[in-house]
């Protein structure tokens, strides 16, 4: 085993834990001394451990000497445990591998600083960039302050979301559903709007087999069209934000909350995308996964208020001028003005077609 | 070297000549004696030599007593060429690889009878799934008797093939549009509808470095729209058929035949897409690559009428509930009836993704 493979190791493990971190980071740590893994540690869960400390605590005495690699940069302030860099000088460690270095105002090159200052030799940079794939919605939450937005959509080969008639059940098949339920679970939050649940009455949970964890649903839903029989208000499988804007109402509202479901007021009939993402990142969501409809996901379109695209694209094609694809609004008249991103990821899930993209690198 | 290396590079030969050999197959033979290669061929064009002719007469006495590998059964009649399964006999070969056996009734299984007849042993089945790929095209216009239609689209990520406005120009990247060029040449024949040629006053061509073949240009315009100062009536590039519907201007058909296009005239006011593609064949056609626009890929898809489809995806959205999608027409209106297909290739090209489907098997 050599440095990579250590670091590769304390990634992996921090992989395992994506999703169940939020809204901290996920992250991996080993402890090596003579060639030997002394010590394995991954955070797992906000306000439990830190990853070095249960891997410097499985290492115990066999720190002192050590090498300690980490995939985040250790902590120099007390949050709701105290720093990781103090607790890494107390236990000998002689040399130190970051892959990431923390963006996080409050930490960021001072957990490093403080390592050096005590002696302790710092590498950075040790496959930085697998690390920094980890934490791409915790870095993105922390540096701007707004949730890391997933838009997904399912669609036919020829962009298609639904039949000329309506139908659009279902385009993609079990794998390709069954992929959207772990996204789900990785993130805080998941938006639809008000059509979708009028025509599809959705539950929007994780359906994992052995369990998940459910996101937040979020329906942004102006005027409170939402029925008050709708399977997510009754369900209480998770929390229900209703978005709501200006001129909406009262009495619905209040039913609404009678229901359990928390009723969000933006200003403007209907609520512009960036104030929305403030008000969300407020209120905790460092991760918001939005399921369409084609209105909607034509809203973040024109704001180019996302950090990814998910589409899983069908094997079949339905054809029709009119038939509604999966990104609405007015969309743009010149060329020039398109939203421009890069695919980074092309897979086979079933016999449908996942393609990501990230916007373009300017 | 084994016999499945041998049968590639007949293989490999024969794909080398794939796009002018039309309307013949392309196909590829090795000779072998001892272990060394003693003749290799291809057909190269209709009217020459086949391929087992080429090898046979590289090998000269060499082929006495040796293995050939021919990438398609032997023909057994009297065409342009005598048969080359008497060939094989008079040559003393006495063992015959074949992959692919052919579909064309003239001959089927009949070259491989006549071999067994004279003794020479005769084994099928090797690399036969590739070596029939090649000859997908010839295999379908013979069983059929209808030309092989590929419908190729460039559009952007969420599926749209013009900004709100209509501009369309470019939507994908130059990597991609060169490989159409590559398309376009391997084609008998390239089809458009008149909004098309009205719009974008395309040359067609196949525009490849070191020259190219241009398919035939085919305008579906069943009132003769086109404009007499098209591109394309007056390049002198590559011949020029127009469809025209029953009641056509007679003058304007004139005016077009003057300019050196053919007028083929169809019944109906919008010729249907079936006696369209038999008429093609009886003139000659064997392969055809429709490229829109969303009209013309909407009656295409509404008939079933392709063996393949190739869309090119652009790494940008233009949204736009009312931009247009590659495939128009009336679409479908029950999800039961979308038209299947299946992935069979996924590639980058630049920075686009290149997408292949052929239909569902049954």
């Amino acid at each position: 085993m050599q440095d990579r493979d250590y670091m590769q190791l304390a990634i992996d493990m921090a992989r395992s834990a994506l999703g169940q971190t939020s809204p901290n980071p996920a992250v991996g740590a080993v402890v090596v001394k003579n060639g030997q893994v002394t010590g394995l540690g991954a955070h797992l869960r906000a306000g439990e451990p830190h990853a070095e400390v249960h891997a410097l605590k499985m290492a115990g005495e066999k720190a002192n000497g050590g090498v300690l690699y980490v995939t985040l940069e250790p902590c120099s302030h007390y949050g709701k445990t105290p720093p990781c860099a103090d607790l890494v000088m107390k236990s000998g460690i002689r040399k130190v591998f970051v892959a990431s270095t923390d963006p996080n105002p409050l930490v960021c090159g001072k957990g490093i600083a403080r390592l050096k200052e005590a002696g302790i030799e710092v590498q950075t940079g040790l496959l930085e960039e697998e690390a920094n794939k980890i934490n791409e919605v915790f870095f993105h939450h922390i540096k701007t302050g707004l949730p890391f937005v997933t838009l997904k959509t399912a669609m036919t080969f020829d962009g298609k979301i639904s039949t000329a008639s309506g139908e659009s059940k279902w385009i993609t098949g079990s794998e390709a559903r069954a992929d959207v339920q772990q996204l789900r679970h990785r993130h805080d939050a998941i938006m639809v709007g008000i059509g979708t649940v009028i025509q599809d009455n959705p539950s929007l949970t994780a359906r994992i087999p052995g369990g998940g964890k459910n996101p937040i649903r979020i329906i942004l839903d102006s005027k409170l069209l939402i029925p008050l029989t709708s399977r997510l208000l009754n369900d209480k499988e998770a929390s229900v934000w209703v978005i709501a804007g200006r001129a909406h109402d009262r009495e619905k509202a209040s039913d609404l909350r009678g229901l359990g479901a928390e009723v969000i007021e933006m200003e403007g009939s209907r609520p512009a995308v960036i104030p929305l993402l403030k008000e969300l990142s407020r209120r905790g969501i460092t991760s918001l996964f939005v399921e369409g409809g084609a209105e909607v996901h034509g809203s973040f379109l024109k704001e180019q208020a996302f950090q990814q695209i998910i589409a899983y694209m069908a094997p079949k094609l339905f054809g029709g001028r009119d038939a509604r694809t999966a990104f609405g609004g007015e969309g743009i008249s010149r060329m020039a003005d398109a939203a421009m991103v890069e695919f980074t990821d092309i897979s086979k899930v079933g016999s449908d077609i996942r393609i990501t993209a990230k916007p373009a690198r300017r």
